[in-house]
């Protein structure tokens, strides 16, 4: 018989961040699993993420404020919001809650 | 310049739910993220899911209770749990929440 054990996205959050924990829950078959969690964060000022491949992101807590280089307006996301965020779409986070933890899943396939 | 909507996962939930409601957030390059919403909801008795690809799936609202065919105890998972169901590894919702709307997200991948 097995037993298996589940994992929790709200637990294990560490009571210091770096500025974004990455932390990978499952990498197989070409797809990675992430959980990122940060606390008042923004991109470095002027810089801009740039990835080769397709990455669909879910905020599951807290609050954040993410930007397209080639959009006007910022995007404000709540709990449950998700996007696709297309390959070489240069984007950057402005803003996350700074009081609660942001808790997001990324989801980077090839 | 672009305009992204963004979805979310606890939004557009029918009054009147079928046993399970499954939808499509994104099916590309071998991926496909699903949404799935059910309430009070248990799998029919002596019936068991048997699937030909690994499955990752993520709670998000709700409870459910899942079992596995070779795993004495059944699971009872809460928002945030996660698990991955491996590829032929033969298992069952045996309820969901019959209040609240249970809400999951499932990652398939070949």
């Amino acid at each position: 018989m097995h037993s298996t054990t589940l994992g929790n996205l709200f637990s294990n959050v560490p009571e210091h961040l770096p500025d974004e924990l990455f932390e990978t829950l499952l990498k197989q078959g070409g797809i990675e699993i992430e959980r990122i969690v940060s606390k008042g964060y923004a991109t470095p000022e002027n810089q801009w993420y740039d990835q080769s491949w397709d990455e669909w992101v879910l905020l599951l807590q807290g609050r954040a404020t993410l930007s397209y280089q080639d959009e006007a307006n910022p995007m404000h996301l709540k709990p449950g919001d998700y996007l696709l965020i297309p390959a070489h779409r240069r984007h950057r986070v402005e803003w996350t809650d700074p009081v609660l933890e942001t808790i997001w899943i990324a989801i980077h396939w090839r």
